[in-house]
C-alpha cells in the first residue's frame, strides 16, 4: 500500500525539518518513505489532501492501564484508601479476560479517535490485551507490573504469577505483528514488591535485552517510606538491582529527588509525566522543568481513566504546557515544543521505537486534526494551536503502522456498536453486578 | 414555540431534584415550563428524544473577552511583559468594530459549540459585540472595562471614553433582546485607574442597578504594589468607593487574603476562577478551596484565548476539580458537583441572571452531550463523567433562550463560512497586515 499525502501543514519533529507548509508526506506500507517538498514519483493507492488539515506523528501514550476503562469514574469523590479499597481492587478481582478484551476495546477506541498511535501498557491478563491491540492497529508495549507481596526468602519466579505470566507473554507476543507488539519486563513498584522480585525481572530482562516499565515515586509518602526502609529513594534502590541498565519508562517521578535525577540521564531512564492522574489522586505536581534542565528525557501518560478520567492525550499536552508555567511562576516553563516532543519523540524514545517523528524511515503512525474549526482558527503559530487550543476531538484521521485506522468520525478496525454491546451486556453486570 | 425533551438524563443544578433519569423537560419560549417526571400535556412543536444523551444546563462563561479570538495564540512562546507589548497591545490597537464583530462571532462559534450559553464579557467596541451575541442566541453582559491613566485631578467624565462608551453602551443596550443583553458598570483593574474613575463607576452602578465587572488580584505583583501604593488590597480599596454595593464578578482573586474572602462573602461578591489563564500565564493558583470555604460564590470563566488559548468551559471545569487537589494534597478538595456549580449556577448568580438550573421559570439555557461516544462509556456517575470526561466537544445541541443555536455540527444563528471568510479576508490582514 503506498499512500500520498499532499498540501502537508506539518510539525513534524524532526530537527532537520521541523515545519512543512503544503509539502508532502509519502508512507510505503508500514513506514515513512518521504517528508518534504518534491512530489514523490510513481503511483498512489491513495493521495489524501490536506488541506485545512494540520499532520502530526502519532502520539505515544507512555503509561496506561487501559482495560480500567471499565472503572471510569467509578468511586470518585472519596479519598484514596476508600476509592482503591472500596471500590478499584474489589471492582478489579472480578475482572475476566472477557472484561479486559472489552475494556482494552473501549480504551483503544477513545484513544485512537484523539490521535493515539502508540501506547505503553501496564495490567492483568495481558496476553488478551495483546489481542485486543494487535486487531485494534496501534503498536504497543506491554507489561504485567510485577507484584510480589510474599517474603523475601519464600520468592521463587516458578510460583510467582508475574513471573510465569512475564514468560509467557515474551514467549508468545513479544515483537508479534512485525514489531507491533513488544514485551517489556516490568515492576508494579517498590511498595509492591522485594528485592527476590527486583533481581528476577532485571535478569529476565538483560538476558532477553527488553524494556523496563516501572511506576516510581508517584506519592510522597511511598517516596518517603522507600527511603526510611532502604535508605535510597526507588530510583537508586532499583539501579542497585541492575533494574536500568537498559533505560526505562518511570512513571510519575512525582517525588524524585536531584540526585535522582542525575541518575536517570545517566541510565537513560525516561520520566513519564502524568499530569492529570498526579493532580486528581492528589498525588502532587511533578518537577517537570528540573527533569528537562537535568537533560532526562520527559514524556506523557494518561494513566488508566480512573484516574483521569480521560485517555485523550492532548489533555495532558496543554496541562503539561501550562501546569509547570503557573506552579513555577514562569510563563516561559515547558514550551508548547517541549510539550509536543513528550507525547510524541520522547514517548517513542522511551519505548525503543522507531516512532513520533514524520521523517523518511520512520513507523508510519500519522493524524491529521481537521483545522477548519472555530477552535483553531486563526493559526499564528502551529505549536501554540497544537498545543494550546487543539483537541483531541479535532483530529479527523488516525493511521497506525501505514494503516488508516479512524477517518471522520468512523473506526476502521473497531465495531463500536458491538463493543458497546459487550461492555454494557457483558462486562460492567459481570463486575458491578445488576446494581450498575 | 414549544419544546418537549423526553427520555431525559439530566443534572439539574436544582436542590430540590438533582438528577432526572428518563424524565421530561418541557420549554415554553425563552423559558423552562417543566422538569421532572410526569409527562406534560398539550401540543409541542418539536418533540426531542434524549435517548444515549446527556443534559445539563447552558454553561456560564463569567470571564472573557471574546473577540481576542483574533489573536489566538500570536505572541504565545514570551515573557509577560514581551508578549502584552510587543504583540497584544498592537494589535489591539488596529482592532475596528468591523475585526470585533468578527473576531466576537468567532469566539462565539467555539463557545456555543462547547455548550455556553450565557458570558460576562469585557472588551472595546461593546456596541458591536452586543448585536453580534443577540445575532448569535446566546446571553450576554457586556462591560467597557474602564481605564484612565490621567492624574486624579484631571478626571471628567465627559473626556473619559470608557465612562461615555458605558453610558452609550447602557442607554442602548442594557435589557435589549428581552434581557438577553444586560450591561455591567466596569472598573479594568487596580493598577489601570484610579479614585475619581472607580467612584464614578460606583455612583453611575448604583444609578441605574447594574452589575460590576472587575480585575482583581490576578498577579502577586499587583496585589502587593496596591498594597503598597494604597495600604490595602484592591478588594477592600473599591469597597471603600461602593464598587461592591450590589455585588459583583472580580474576575481572577488569584491573590486575595484571608480579609478579602470575609469580605467577599459579606458583600457577595464572586470569585470568578480562570484556572488556564492563570496557570499559562504564569500568575499562580487561586485559593478556590478558602474561597469556598469562606462561603465565597465561586464561578468559572475562560478569560480571552491570547492567554488559555480556548473557549471550551468543559476544560475549565475539570482543571477546576483537579488542580486544587494536586496543589493541596487533598483528593477531596473541589468535588466534581461543585465544579459543575460553578460553570453554572453560580456563573447565573455572578451575572444577576436566572439561568443555570434545570426548573421550571428559569431560561431555556440547555445542552446535551452525546453519551454514546467511547470517552463518555461507561457512567458510573453523572457528575464525575461530566467532569472528567467529558469535552466540549461531546455537546451536540446547544439551546439558548429557548432557542436552538446548534445541533450536531450545525450552527443555527452563524454562517461559518462566512465567518472564516471575514476572520481571513478581513479582519487578519487588517490588524497583522500581510505577513500573517
Amino acid at each position: 500500500m503506498r499512500v500520498l499525502f499532499e498540501h502537508v501543514t506539518a510539525l513534524t519533529m524532526d530537527p532537520a525539518l521541523p515545519e512543512l507548509k503544503n509539502g508532502f508526506v509519502a508512507v510505503e506500507g508500514a513506514k515513512i518513505a518521504y517528508a518534504g517538498y518534491a512530489r514523490p514519483a510513481g503511483e498512489f493507492d491513495r493521495v489524501i489532501d490536506c488541506t485545512n488539515k494540520i499532520m502530526l506523528p502519532g502520539l505515544v501514550n507512555a503509561h496506561t492501564h487501559v482495560p480500567m476503562s471499565l472503572l471510569r469514574g467509578y468511586g470518585g469523590g472519596c479519598d484514596l484508601h476508600t476509592w482503591l479499597n472500596q471500590y478499584i481492587f474489589p471492582a478489579e478481582a472480578k475482572l475476566d479476560p472477557r472484561c479486559v478484551a472489552a475494556g482494552t476495546a473501549l480504551g483503544l477506541a477513545e484513544m485512537i479517535a484523539s490521535g493515539t498511535t502508540c501506547i505503553n501498557d501496564m495490567y492483568m491478563y495481558t496476553e488478551t490485551i495483546a489481542q485486543t491491540v494487535l486487531d485494534a492497529g496501534l503498536s504497543a508495549n506491554l507489561s504485567c507490573g510485577g507484584v510480589y507481596f510474599g517474603a523475601p526468602e519464600d520468592f521463587s519466579p516458578e510460583t510467582c504469577n508475574d513471573c510465569q505470566n512475564t514468560k509467557a507473554l515474551r514467549e508468545n507476543w513479544h515483537g508479534a505483528g512485525d514489531g507491533q507488539i513488544l514485551v517489556d519486563a516490568s515492576i508494579h513498584a517498590e511498595y509492591t514488591s522485594n528485592g527476590p522480585l527486583w533481581q528476577w525481572v532485571a535478569d529476565y530482562a538483560r538476558q532477553y535485552n527488553l524494556g523496563m516499565h516501572v511506576h516510581i515515586s508517584e506519592t510522597r509518602s511511598e517516596h518517603e517510606n522507600c527511603l526510611q526502609k532502604y535508605g535510597k529513594t526507588p530510583i537508586a534502590l532499583f539501579d542497585q538491582y541492575g533494574v536500568w541498565e537498559r533505560g526505562g519508562a518511570a512513571a510519575h517521578c512525582v517525588w524524585v529527588a536531584d540526585n535522582d535525577m542525575e541518575l536517570m540521564e545517566k541510565r537513560s531512564i525516561t520520566a513519564v509525566h502524568n499530569p492529570m492522574s498526579n493532580l486528581k489522586l492528589a498525588s502532587g505536581v511533578a518537577r517537570v522543568p528540573q527533569l528537562l534542565e537535568a537533560g532526562v528525557n520527559v514524556a506523557l501518560g494518561t494513566d488508566g481513566v480512573a484516574s483521569n478520567n480521560s485517555h485523550d492525550l492532548f489533555e495532558e499536552i496543554k496541562l503539561a504546557a501550562v501546569l509547570h508555567k503557573g506552579v513555577s511562576g514562569d510563563p516561559m516553563a515547558v514550551s508548547a515544543r517541549q510539550a509536543l516532543a513528550m507525547a510524541t519523540v520522547n514517548g517513542a524514545k522511551a519505548l525503543g521505537r522507531d516512532t513520533g517523528v514524520l521523517a523518511a524511515g520512520k513507523i508510519a503512525d500519522i493524524i491529521l486534526l481537521d483545522a477548519s474549526r472555530p477552535n483553531l482558527i486563526p493559526c499564528h503559530d502551529l505549536a501554540e494551536n497544537l498545543v494550546y487550543s487543539a483537541r483531541g476531538s479535532d483530529v479527523c484521521m488516525n493511521m497506525a503502522r501505514g494503516r488508516v485506522i479512524y477517518e471522520n468520525g468512523t473506526f476502521l478496525t473497531l465495531d463500536l456498536e458491538k463493543l458497546r454491546a459487550e461492555v454494557e451486556g457483558y462486562a460492567l453486570p459481570h463486575i458491578f453486578g445488576g446494581n450498575d
